[in-house]
């Protein structure tokens, strides 16, 4: 009885109840997933997500409605997508994206138009009756490449400082800059068109205008006060400060890209590319941690409650429509497909199988993406239903399972025929 | 207008974006205070603090109400209160408190009974027309020595290995653990009696049974189980799954002690206490950080949260009612003397002076306790109304910020005497 009066009257204690058990077994599920995934060879995401599906289906009982409906483990698993987009950021800066230069440019490119066509072509047969707007966000969702996931395959296999590697890295992340710009456009063009108004070429313009100013500017203001800002923040004494300020930074900017009409992960991430560690080389002297270490504990704590809630939302019952099947491996099929193409871009020497292969995994992006398209609404339905819903978490999972035995077994026939794919 | 739509429908995109605003917000205002306090030579607890009491009155809006009012606002505060009593308890072990033996506990005994009959004592004087049930709130505030704040300055002093130090350490433990104990039972026996039940003297032995039952069951069994459970988590290959299993335990054991009537600090505390850094050497041999210090970016990010918010529902206006600062006066007497009076079970040649004067700060747990006591209620009042709750937190910041100059003279007189008083 006590439990209810103990916080803020019953309403808080209960919530503090329901996040305490939440927290304690998304993060004991997720992580048991975790392990068994990897030890499959499979990266540790997929169990999460798994753990998630399977909480959201097989376990029964009131308490998962409940917790499919909480804004707090709504705020923290959004907390968990803001913190890995930073993460992301963190580990490339707008220097080295424009170093990697016109190849990994190229191919990303090509990485974005081929599944967005691809995968709009893919909305107009699946679902002919509806909207523009509705295909071209399918093929927006099939556009990023997660830089994660590819980055620990490429780590797994020593590929990450081979030509191949550099190629790939460089063009997922643009892709995933290019994806983002994407996204914003088309939620952007739908939550206008969603609200009744008149959508001319001039709105898309200034939708357009806004998502690319946001990100220029941001990477731009950002790239000319950060440096100074950070220098001023390590004179300071205190221990993790320039943590906490570069949290305070991360979420800032997640805020002003929501402000601003964009998904908060755009500005998270554009916030990680602004930081560079080159600003906290006098932190490394005094033997703090660097930031993406101290980082990992709270994405340790947020990230899988924001898998097992994408895992969640999966209504494992819409697979049982024969239609969603055939949407589902339509989809992975032009989401392959998209990224092999970005081969032709590879120079001569390279290994293209080994690019095009390396660019296929969408991972977190793509279920953000998918989870977006789900709160978005068009004519009163949501952009993407369950049973769309459902094929992209396939789509996602199909192309995340598949890259890294297609990855090895690429490598491994390179090696064998005598070439070097590794350089 | 995006925004609102982006994340779960209308609702949960505000409760997003306000919580993005605010952790950058109360993350930088922490922070920024904290240094400042720290170059006064003061604990960065008191920063946060203040950074509260400015922000919820000294910045007008309507937008501070909403915060104080906001449940993520409350769980991640609440998340910050459960992980720093995590932190607290994983410094000590239950066999280290046995180790310090008869005379730390004798002090930790004392320091628990003199403030809690003196803090009585005020009560009676100040609010003579109350329950005794509120004076005794008011005396459970006083008893506990806050650890963690003593254990900072007896390290910045080099008295951590004294004799004093030690015996300081260990009844700041015990005490934590008599604190908890009393306030699980008077909050207990002040729900029973708010709800109207009335209250034999059975039901008074049934909350005290429930308190000590779940502590010592909860030491027992996770002493038992946890070696076993975690030796066989060790084994396991996933990076991070101990740390994630620890912070699943200490979830856990707070929702078990919040289920079990008690409040989940405590439960936290207990999660603490039971695991050992014995059980964690091979994640050392596998370069694994320790335990502790991936917890630090947690504590970094959720425990200003904590204090911010403690600050923020501080009314100042109350300290112009004259009645508020002679309660503040008294209490803050009743705190420093009463736990001065541990000084007389100091054995001979340690100083009473060092230990009684180490004991005194209440810093982050009376602040939780008053908390509580605010949100207890009796015959349809708060038990800690606005104008104790402004003097309770009169009284933490004053023993909080008597206590580093203290010993710092204290330590002075006694090398400059002759003594010895670091052995």
């Amino acid at each position: 009885m006590i439990q209810a009066v103990l916080l803020s009257g019953g309403h808080g204690g209960e919530a503090v109840s329901a996040t305490l058990l939440m927290l304690a077994f998304v993060l004991i599920g997720a992580k048991l997933a975790g392990e068994v995934t990897e030890r499959l060879g499979q990266p540790a995401v997929l169990g999460e997500l798994l753990a998630g599906i399977l909480l959201g289906n097989a376990v029964a009982g009131p308490w998962v409605q409940e917790l499919r409906a909480s804004e707090t483990f709504l705020v923290l698993a959004e907390l968990g997508a803001v913190l890995l987009l930073f993460h992301v950021g963190l580990e490339s800066t707008p220097r080295e994206m424009l170093a990697v230069g016109g190849r990994a440019f190229a191919v990303a490119v090509i990485g974005v138009v081929t599944p967005m066509a691809l995968g709009w072509g893919v909305g107009m047969l699946a679902r002919p009756g509806d909207s523009w707007m509705l295909h071209a966000f399918l093929g927006a969702m099939l556009c990023a490449t997660s830089v994660g996931i590819t980055a620990r395959v490429l780590d797994d296999l020593g590929l990450v400082r081979s030509a191949a590697g550099r190629i790939i890295l460089g063009a997922a992340v643009i892709d995933d800059v290019l994806g983002l710009v994407v996204l914003a456009v088309i939620s952007g063009i739908i939550t206008a068109a969603g609200s009744g108004q008149a959508l001319g070429a001039g709105a898309i313009a200034l939708i357009v205008v806004k998502a690319v100013v946001f990100l220029v500017g941001s990477l731009g203001v950002g790239g000319l006060l950060s440096p100074r800002l950070f220098a001023a923040a390590v004179a300071l004494r205190s221990r993790g400060l320039v943590q906490t300020l570069s949290l305070s930074f991360c979420f800032l900017m997640a805020w002003a890209a929501l402000a601003a009409g964009l998904a908060p992960i755009v500005g998270a991430f554009a916030a990680g590319l602004v930081l560079e560690d080159v600003h906290f080389e006098r932190l490394k002297e005094r033997g703090e941690p660097a930031l993406h270490h101290s980082l990992e504990p709270l994405i340790g704590l947020f990230v899988p409650v924001f898998f097992v809630r994408m895992g969640m939302l999966v209504d494992v019952r819409s697979f049982f429509d024969g239609s969603v099947i055939v949407v589902a491996l339509a989809l992975t099929a032009a989401a392959v497909i998209g990224k092999l193409a970005c081969a032709i871009a590879v120079p001569p020497g390279v290994s293209r199988l080994v690019v095009g292969l390396g660019m296929m995994p969408r991972g977190e992006v793509g279920l953000i993406f998918a989870g977006i398209g789900a709160t978005l609404h068009l004519a009163g339905r949501p952009v993407i239903d369950a049973g769309t819903y459902a094929a992209a978490v396939f789509m996602v999972v199909a192309t995340t399972v598949a890259t890294p035995p297609a990855l090895m077994w690429a490598a491994r026939r390179l090696r064998s025929a005598g070439a070097a794919p590794v350089d």
